[in-house]
């Protein structure tokens, strides 16, 4: 957690009026006082209480692991194996030593030193080379963005109580109209007012009607304490608002090298750089990272940026890991709660990740992972372009009287693995006696019915407020080309293409009802598979 | 989640009058509402945001491990080799597939499925057989006990704070006078009353003055509400009073399976029976565990005994690996809060950890498992015999009158991995003019000194409370005897007699305060070796 090489550059604010009230009351570790005494080599360590790594069941363990350049490849390179060793005593630099006996050791909750001092250096030097506040960012290691975030609104919010507390006391949480739900059905506990802040394709809108600056500038004292926290992904103009309204800005953005240049037809090769940097910044020596939309970390001059970043979507979700980045002030209050709650994630991914991303005989390097960022963007696009093809192709319905209606819209999305469709509902045949929110769930569940059995997540279930929802959300339906195989992309978008042709053909009402209950029962037609048992 | 097979019993109590504001917000997870349309074999998901498993770099994983009889054997057996796939494609029974696409995909708070299976197993019918209530407990993956407990407290525990709240809210935890000091801090934020219970050799005591049930029975209504949290390790006849006064307990105890038979001169063989059960109960089938205290969980006929259970001290600590045991209401909670905050832990470690341990061509089973818990006790227990011979037969320092002067007393532990030294400080020549607790501190850093370097725990930092710790925590020393390499222990707990003796033989106050002062100062003398820097 020391601060490294000084930068020009101004102090961070400090921002502890922003900490919760248990935040403040979380002292530091008091094992902490004993590192001291355990830098000394011949000190007799009889005060940890640890087990004796000798006694570790594991003598090593070896991975055969894909080269960088393999996605997409058309005869991709054998896989190469990376070892970790039981032990690599005497090593020179604890930095550099990747061994079972330490990384399955307890270890402080700043993560597995060497991962966390290479992630430090990928984060401050390569992917955000221009933070420009003094002494720069500091990195902690979570168990994925989930567990960052916990960890971030445990440190920014106070639980709010209906019975107990007062109005004019619940705090706010910024979010775009449509956003991720499980983000902000983890503020739930704490009872926390989403403030739901309009958007258009690129991200919140920072000005104009139901922007930030309105929302903020004309925020309404009866409903709670003025947001201080946004939660979001980066987008230009954004951060002057926040830093002139004192707004923490959470910044999760899972899919950042996912990034499809294809997507543009008329790619604005200035827009990135336009707000975000009036001085010539820093590349990150990756032309593959150049292209990508740049952190908000580079503009945050005040240190109230707080970015998570993920192995969930670049190497597997099941890894539970990633990491925070933020000013030493508020990492050193992550590391705390971290510290009382999870403590650093499993010693077996942390080595195993940075063994495979780590300069070395075997280990990718940080050029070999950008490659590897580049072809999973790749790939990823070219899985996007099969779907969007197949889908705005067939878009099409043919009336009873010749016409051809549009049964959907869809852009080509920027980036990350989902594309939007707004479903045209208000063209169905039903559409002026029918509840459209009801004729919605109805294509939806018909849709996941024999011989279809597609399953999409209602635009519902992303807004941000109930309002969000009833005004426009449930015409959406969110598509993921990123798990299935690639042969279903084509076949799925096609039996929903079909389906909702069908569904256009149903002009009795009472058809529509039938759909619905089965739906509200809980029925499921079709064969069964047992998901959880008995070992 | 699912309740399984019926046992006899009543059902176990409601308990949700306990859970806290937040975790009564805590609403199931949205999403599993669509697991149901996935038990369809056709169905095309396109809804879960699951990157694609054929991306995961990780073509498979090998690890050497040690045999079930490796630890404490003259000429151990070479070491065996699990792998784990990249994939099992049409495996019979999910629950017994074991391979990286699965393990690394996302998954429930619930853990990885099969891991989750075999110790559900594991802990209803072979550790703990004799739970009382209808349909038996069920279990949740944690991340270690740590994890586990934050999780527990967040279910159990609403804060409060002095400037909010009036005294009559604040609620209590009841632990041990002596603890692991950690479990405690993880409560400071929400600013928890933190009451001590008498203890003796063998734990809390039930009755008397300070004991159990006096502390709950003359509550001070004035200190906040009565406690409802008891934080302990098993004991006999603490049960019924937690019951009687509605006291949830939550057993802590991962030195369980360290239980030290040769400690006890006269072993009670009928203790751990007498009061745990008034009938036969059932064995474990394994003579090793059935010599183990039992468990809590075997009285709990009102479902009140949450019990956390880890890998760090019977694999390695760095897996951040463990379980929860309880009622399935209340690990139903858990399951949510572990959903909304950390997820499950890495897939790494679980599918490594259930490869060892499930059966297989290459697994330890059970029979395996319960081999290697009974050598890693064994061995233990032999460092135990070693430390404690070497500090016993030196305990005593010869005054210059000639007369012998004992030290420090102990007894030997029934388990765990910790020696407790309780210091003659009163004996010392300068105890007459000097306050105990500073003579102590003195000790504690002259032994850290050269050239003794032997770094142990003062017992003030176990201490439940201030109160406790200054009237008698600050006499002990805490030895841990786990960590050092074997030779060390002898080498070690010489050189802290020596130190002592030394000690002893200061009898200018101006000395004791020069060593005060200089660990004040936090100086720390010989060669610094530096433990966090950069890659």
């Amino acid at each position: 957690m020391s601060n490294q090489q000084k930068k020009p550059g101004i102090e961070p604010l400090d921002l502890s009026h922003h900490f919760s009230r248990s935040s403040q009351k979380r002292a530091p570790n008091v094992l902490k006082e004993y590192y001291k005494y355990l830098r000394n080599p011949d000190m007799g360590n009889l005060a940890g209480g640890l087990p004796c790594p000798s006694y570790f069941p594991f003598e090593k363990l070896e991975v055969s692991v894909l080269r960088p350049d393999s996605l997409g490849h058309p005869s991709p390179p054998p896989p190469q194996h990376i070892h970790i060793p039981r032990s690599c005593k005497n090593a020179q630099n604890p930095l550099r030593t990747i061994d079972l006996d330490t990384a399955l050791q307890y270890g402080g909750a700043q993560g597995y030193p060497p991962l966390h001092a290479w992630l430090k250096k990928l984060t401050t030097s390569i992917y955000h080379p221009n933070i420009p506040y003094l002494g720069g960012a500091d990195i902690l290691i979570n168990g994925g963005s989930a567990d960052g975030l916990a960890k971030v609104y445990e440190l920014l919010f106070n639980p709010w109580d209906e019975k107990l507390n007062s109005v004019e006391e619940r705090e706010g949480l910024l979010a775009e109209e449509f956003v991720y739900a499980p983000p902000l059905a983890q503020l739930k506990p704490k009872d926390v007012n989403v403030v739901p802040v309009r958007m258009d394709g690129e991200g919140i809108l920072p000005f104009g009607e139901g922007g930030l600056e309105d929302v903020l500038e004309h925020w309404d004292w009866k409903r709670g304490k003025r947001p201080h926290v946004l939660y979001t992904i980066p987008r230009s103009e954004i951060y002057d608002i926040c830093s002139r309204f004192d707004v923490v800005i959470v910044e999760d953005d899972p899919y950042w090298h996912l990034y499809y240049p294809s997507a543009n037809a008329h790619p604005n090769q200035g827009r990135q750089n336009k707000n975000l940097n009036n001085t010539s910044p820093k590349s990150t020596g990756h032309p593959f990272l150049d292209t990508l939309i740049p952190s908000f970390l580079r503009l945050d001059t005040d240190g109230r940026v707080i970015r998570l970043d993920s192995f969930s979507k670049s190497i597997a979700p099941g890894c539970r890991l990633g990491w925070t980045t933020a000013s030493p002030q508020i990492c050193e209050q992550l590391f705390r709660i971290t510290d009382g709650t999870s403590q650093q994630p499993s010693g077996f991914v942390q080595a195993v990740v940075l063994k495979l991303l780590a300069e070395g005989e075997t280990g990718w390097g940080v050029t070999g992972w950008v490659r590897w960022l580049e072809g999973l963007r790749d790939t990823y696009q070219g899985r996007m372009i099969i779907m969007a093809q197949t889908l705005g192709t067939n878009r099409f319905f043919e009336t009873p009287d010749g016409s051809h209606l549009e049964l959907f819209t869809f852009s080509r999305p920027k980036g990350g693995m989902f594309l939007w469709l707004q479903i045209n509902i208000h063209l169905h045949p039903l559409a002026p006696s029918f509840e459209p929110r009801r004729l919605m769930r109805a294509l939806w569940t018909f849709c996941t019915q024999h011989p279809y059995r597609v399953l999409t997540v209602p635009g519902s279930d992303f807004a941000a407020s109930e309002e969000v929802a009833a005004r426009e959300g449930y015409r959406f339906l969110r598509f993921c080309f990123g798990a299935v195989e690639e042969g279903l992309l084509v076949e799925k978008s096609l039996a929903f293409v079909r389906a909702c042709r069908e569904f256009w053909r149903v002009e009795d009402g009472r058809v529509v009802e039938g759909i619905l209950a089965d739906e509200e029962r809980g029925l499921v037609d079709g064969p069964d598979r047992e998901m959880i048992g008995e070992w």
